[in-house]
C-alpha cells in the first residue's frame, strides 16, 4: 500500500507545482492539469521505464502529451523525477525553456510539439510502429484529454492501430468531463466512450483515474495485452480543490495570489516521497544520410513515376526507410518500395491527419520516413504539418497529381495551393522538380535533412531534360536555355518547364533571346543568384498553381526592389475538366501564354 | 413487386449509362458507379422527393454524393429523371458541366463540391440543420462510399449528429469493400461498422445494397427515426460484370471498347421503365444581405470582441444568421450571439473538419452562416474550406488569436499561416482589421457576398483607431497618417497597424516624413491605387505572420516592377512564449524594429 501512498503523495506535489506555476505565469490551465495527476505520478513514477538522465536513450518508454495545455504537471512531473532542473515558476517565459505549450525546440523531453488537440495518438502510433522497425522493447504512452476525442484524428489513428494489433500503444484519456467552454458531449458517460473504442477493437479499461492502485493495475493490463489499450480514466477537472474541483469556468484559468493561498492548504504539503523509476539499458541511433540516386532515364517519364524508383533506391541503401502513403501508392508510386520489402510499406488508408501525425512519431524517433498522397489531399492534414514543423526532424512529404495538368479528375484531385501551404511552415523545404532525373536526385538529398521536406509531382509524363549525372543541390535552381543578350528570362517548374521549354523553341524560331530556369527549389529560393541572373531581364514565371503563394510570388518576392517586370502565369480560375493540354491551354500557362507575353 | 423490378431495370440502365460514359471519356470509375446502381435507383425513382424541373425548390430533399468519384452514375440519374438534359457522353470534356468530380460551378443539382473525401456527412448535417432552422421538412441523404469512412471527419460528424438526435438526416454508405489499391481494413465485416456507428449513437441498418427491397425498406424505417440513421448497404464494386465485380485492379479504371461491348452484353438493355417522383411544394429562400454595423466603440477593445459585438447586431437584424464555434466561443467571443438567441449557436465542439463542412451545408442552403475557432485551428480544416470555396455561397469564417500578440501561450496556438492558406483559396476574400471600428464593420460586410470569406481577429485589446461612423470597403485600405512630402510609407495590418503608428510618433518627433497604410483588405488588394499612393516612397511593411503567403508578399507583388524597396518585417522563426509585448520585439515586427529600418 506503501507504494500507493507515495504515488498519491507526489500527485498533490505536482498539483501544488501546477498550481504555484501558473499563478506566477498568470496564466495557464491548472485545472486541467488537477485532472491528471494521479494519471502522471503512476506513468512517470513507477510504471514507465525510462532513463532519467537521458531522454534520448532510445529505449525509453515514450510519453507523449496529446492535452498538451496540461504542460505545467509534465514540467513538474520531470522536475520531481530528477530529469530536469529548470525553474518551474519560469514557466511561460520568454527565457524558459518551459514554454505555454510542450515544444521540441530545446526540450528533448518533448519530441512533438503539441497543443493543437486530437494529434497525439497518431504520433503515438508512429513511435510504436518506430519500436517495432527498430525491434526496441519500449511502449509509448498518449495521455488525453476528454475534450480532444472529439477530434476525428484519433479515430483516424484508433481505426489504423485496431487494424494492425498494436500492441506497444496505450492511450490514457483524462475524462474531467468539462471542456473550455462547458461540458463534452460524452460528459461523465464512461460507457460511450467504451463502446466506441470497442468498436475499433482496442482493448478498453474504464477506471477511477484518480486512484493510483485502479491506475496501476490498468497500466500493467494495457501493457500486457496483443493489441492496443486506452484506459478511460474518469477524473474531475480541478480535482482538490473545493472551490474549482468539477465546476464550469476554470478552464484556462491561473489562481490568483490569494486564490493559490487558499487552494495550497487544501493539499497536503509533503516531502517528496521515495521512489523508483526503471531504467533501460542504453541505445544507439542512426540518423539517415543523403542518399546519391543513380538514375537512368531515357524515355518520357512521369516525375511521380521517377519518385517511385527512386523511393525503391534509397529502400535498398537505408533498411530503415519506410514509406507511408494514403491508400493512393499505385498513383504516387510509393508503391515501388513494395517490390523491395513489402514490410517497409505502411498503408495508411484514406486517413490522412493521421498518416502524416505517424510520419512525425516516426521521423522523431530516427526512422527515414517518406509520406505521399495526391497533393490536394494533404491540405487534410496541414494542422499535423504545422505541428510537424515544429520537430526538428527529417520528415518528407510527397504530393502527386499537382496542378490542372492532372486533367479530367477536375479541380478536387488538384493540388493547386499546396506550394502556398508548404512554403509557409516554417523552415520548410519545398522543391518541384520538372524531370524524372531531378526528382529522383532531390529524392535522395530530402533524407536526412533535419527539417520537413515537400516533394511536388507531376502526374503526366514528361520529357527528360538532364543527364542522369547531373547533381541539384538544395536551394538552387538550373539555366536550362540560354541565349546570349537575351532579353527576356522564361522561369518554370515541373510540368511548366516543359512549356517554357517548348515557348523556347518557337521563340527561337522568332529571333528571340531568352533564357529559360527551372526553379526546382522553391524554398529556400536563391534570391541573391537569382537577381543576379536577371539583370535586365524581362521575366515571364509560369506555374501550374493558384496565384497565391507559389512559385509567382517567389519570384517577384526575389525581383522585389529591382524594378524588373515579372509577367505571372499562373491559375487565376477555379478550374474544369478537361485534358492536361486543354487545361494548361485554357488557363494560359501553356507554351502558348508564354510565347504571346514575349511577343 | 413491380416497383422492385422497375428500381431493378433503373439500375441496370444507370449501370449501361455509366459504364458507357467513362468509356467515351477513356477515365472515370464506372465499378465505385456500378456498386451503388441500387441505391441510387431506389433513392431518386422512388424514395426521395424532389422537384425534378428544379433543383433550387427549397423543400427539395436534399442528395450529397460524398464519394464523389461516382458523379457518372449521378449525372445518368439525373438525366434519366428528367432533371437534366446534358449529353452523358460529354463526361469530363471541357466544353461539359458533367464533370470528373460533382463541382458546384454551374450544376444546380450539385451544391457542394464533392471527391475529396470523408466530407459530405458534415456537409448534410449542415444542410439538416439548415431544415431544423428555416423549419422545412426535407431530408438529407449523404450517399458514402466504404473506403472514405475511415476519414476522421466522418466520425466528428456522426458524434454531433447524434449528440444532436438530428432526424432528418440519413447517411448511406456503399460497403464494396474495395478501395483504389486493395480491400478496406474493414472489407465486408458488416458489424464491425454497425457497432461503430451504433457508439455514435445513430440508427443502424445492415442491408444488401443490391436488393431495392430491402433498400426501400431501410429509407422508409431511417426517415421515420428520431435521430440520425445509417444504412450500411453491402454491395460489390463493379456489380453486374462478371470480369469486373467484386476484382482488386479495376478502380477507377474505364473500360476500352471491347470490355464495354462485352460488359454490356451482361446486363439488360431495357426500356426506361415507369417511375414517379414525389414532389415537395415550393418555397421561397431569402439571402443575406450586407449590415450596417453601427458601433459605439470608445476605449481599448480587441478586435476578437468587436467580432462579438458585431455577430450580436447582425443577429438581431438577420433573423437566419447563425454562429458555429469549435469549443472556444468565450475566446473567439462568438458566445455573444447566445444573449440574442441561445438557439443561433451551433457548438461544433473541437471538431473543425465537421465545423467547417457543416458551415458549408448551411451556407449552400441560404443560412448566413460565422464560424470561428483560433485561426491556428482553421488548419485543421483546410481542406474542407477548399472544397467550400468551390460553392459560389456566403461563408464566413473568422480566425481569432492570430500571430506572436497572443503571448504566453505559444506557437501552437498562434496563427502564423493562417493569411497565407486563406488567400491560397480560389475567389477568396480575406480581411485583417486594427481596430473594434473596423471589425464591426467589416463583419456586417461580408454578409451576403457569395465567396468564401475570412476575417482574422486578434487577441489583445487595441486603441480605437476610428469614428465610429467610417465605412470599410471591401477592396480597399486606408490612409491612417499622411505627412506632406512623405519619404516613407508603413503598412501595418491588425496588431501591426498600431505598431506603425506608434513609430510614426517616435519618427515625427525625428522629423521624419512618413505615411501610415491600414491594409484591412489583404485580399483582394487594391493594387492599382496602392501603386499610385506609393510613388517614390520607401516601404516597410510589418505583420504578424510568417513570411510567407501573407501581408509582404501581397505588398511586394503589388509592386513588383516599380522599383520600390519594400522591407519586410515578419515572424522569421518559430516563436517562443512570453508576453505579446515581448515577442512582438523579439520577432521584431514592433515600433522598434520599424523606426530602426526607416532611420
Amino acid at each position: 500500500m506503501s507504494l500507493q501512498r507515495n504515488l498519491g503523495g507526489i500527485a498533490n506535489i505536482l498539483r501544488r507545482d501546477s498550481m504555484e506555476m501558473t499563478t506566477a505565469a498568470k496564466s495557464g490551465h491548472p485545472t486541467s492539469c488537477l485532472s491528471c495527476a494521479e494519471l502522471m505520478a503512476s506513468l512517470f513514477f513507477h510504471h514507465m521505464h525510462y532513463d532519467v538522465k537521458n531522454a534520448d536513450n532510445p529505449n525509453n518508454d515514450q510519453f507523449i502529451l496529446s492535452k498538451g495545455h496540461s504542460a505545467p504537471i509534465l514540467y513538474a512531473t520531470l522536475f520531481r523525477a530528477g530529469a530536469i532542473k529548470d525553474n518551474l515558476l519560469s514557466l511561460r517565459k520568454l527565457t524558459s525553456r518551459l514554454e505555454g505549450h510542450p515544444n521540441p525546440r530545446s526540450f528533448p523531453w518533448v519530441k512533438v510539439g503539441t497543443g493543437s488537440l486530437g494529434q497525439g495518438l497518431s504520433v503515438g502510433i508512429g513511435m510504436a510502429l518506430a519500436a517495432k522497425v527498430q525491434k526496441r522493447s519500449y511502449s509509448t504512452y498518449v495521455l488525453m484529454g476528454d475534450g480532444e476525442i472529439a477530434e476525428g484524428s484519433v479515430y483516424e489513428a484508433a481505426e489504423l492501430a485496431g487494424h494492425f494489433r498494436l500492441d506497444n500503444i496505450v492511450a490514457i484519456v483524462d475524462v474531467n468531463r468539462l471542456g473550455q467552454t462547458g461540458q463534452t458531449m460524452v460528459g461523465h458517460r464512461m460507457r460511450k466512450y467504451k463502446k466506441r473504442f470497442d468498436g475499433f477493437g482496442w482493448k478498453t479499461y474504464v477506471i477511477n483515474g484518480h486512484n493510483t492502485k485502479a491506475v496501476l493495475k490498468a497500466l500493467a493490463r494495457a501493457k500486457k495485452q496483443k493489441k492496443p489499450a486506452i484506459i478511460l480514466a474518469k477524473t474531475y477537472k480541478g480535482k482538490g480543490i473545493s472551490f474549482i474541483e468539477n465546476k464550469e469556468g476554470w478552464h484556462g484559468k491561473a489562481l490568483d495570489e490569494a486564490q493559490l493561498v487558499k487552494a495550497l492548504k487544501e493539499i497536503p504539503d509533503t516531502l517528496m516521497p521515495p521512489f523508483h523509476v526503471h531504467k533501460p539499458a542504453g541505445g544507439k541511433v542512426t540518423t539517415a544520410k543523403k542518399v546519391a540516386v543513380k538514375t537512368s532515364f531515357k524515355k518520357d517519364t512521369a516525375t511521380r513515376e521517377a519518385y517511385g524508383v527512386a523511393l525503391a533506391y534509397i529502400a535498398k541503401k537505408n533498411k530503415h526507410v519506410i514509406a507511408l502513403d494514403g491508400e493512393v501508392s499505385n498513383s504516387t508510386k510509393a508503391a515501388a518500395i513494395k517490390k523491395v520489402d513489402i514490410n517497409r510499406f505502411v498503408e495508411c488508408y484514406i486517413a490522412e491527419q493521421n498518416m502524416v501525425g505517424m510520419a512525425m512519431g516516426l521521423a522523431v524517433q530516427h526512422i527515414p520516413v517518406f509520406c505521399s498522397t495526391f497533393a490536394a489531399f494533404f491540405t487534410r492534414a496541414h494542422d499535423q504539418l504545422r505541428m510537424a514543423a515544429l520537430s526538428k526532424a527529417n520528415m518528407n512529404f510527397v504530393g502527386s497529381h499537382a496542378g490542372v495538368s492532372i486533367g479530367k479528375d477536375g479541380v478536387s484531385q488538384m493540388g493547386l495551393d499546396d506550394m502556398a501551404l508548404f512554403r509557409a511552415l516554417p523552415h520548410s523545404i519545398v522543391l518541384y522538380p520538372s524531370d524524372a532525373v531531378s526528382t529522383a536526385k532531390l529524392t535522395g538529398s530530402m533524407l536526412g535533412i533535419k527539417e520537413l521536406c515537400y516533394l511536388r509531382t507531376t502526374r503526366a509524363n514528361t520529357p527528360i531534360v538532364y543527364k542522369n549525372g547531373e547533381s541539384f543541390p538544395i536551394g538552387k535552381y538550373k539555366v536550362v536555355k540560354k541565349d546570349n543578350k537575351a532579353t527576356h528570362m522564361l522561369v518554370g517548374a515541373g510540368i511548366t518547364l516543359h512549356e517554357c521549354l517548348k515557348a523556347y523553341e518557337i521563340l527561337k524560331k522568332k529571333g528571340k533571346k531568352v533564357i529559360v530556369v527551372d526553379a526546382y527549389t522553391i524554398k529556400p529560393f536563391p534570391v541573391k543568384d537569382f537577381r543576379q541572373l536577371v539583370k535586365g531581364k524581362k521575366v515571364i514565371v509560369a506555374e501550374d498553381h493558384y496565384e497565391q503563394g507559389g512559385l509567382g510570388e517567389v519570384i517577384k518576392s526575389a525581383l522585389s526592389g529591382t524594378g524588373t517586370k515579372v509577367n505571372h502565369l499562373c491559375v487565376r480560375a477555379i478550374p474544369h475538366s478537361g485534358t492536361a493540354e486543354e487545361l494548361l491551354h485554357k488557363y494560359e500557362i501553356d507554351k502558348d501564354a508564354i510565347v504571346s507575353l514575349v511577343q
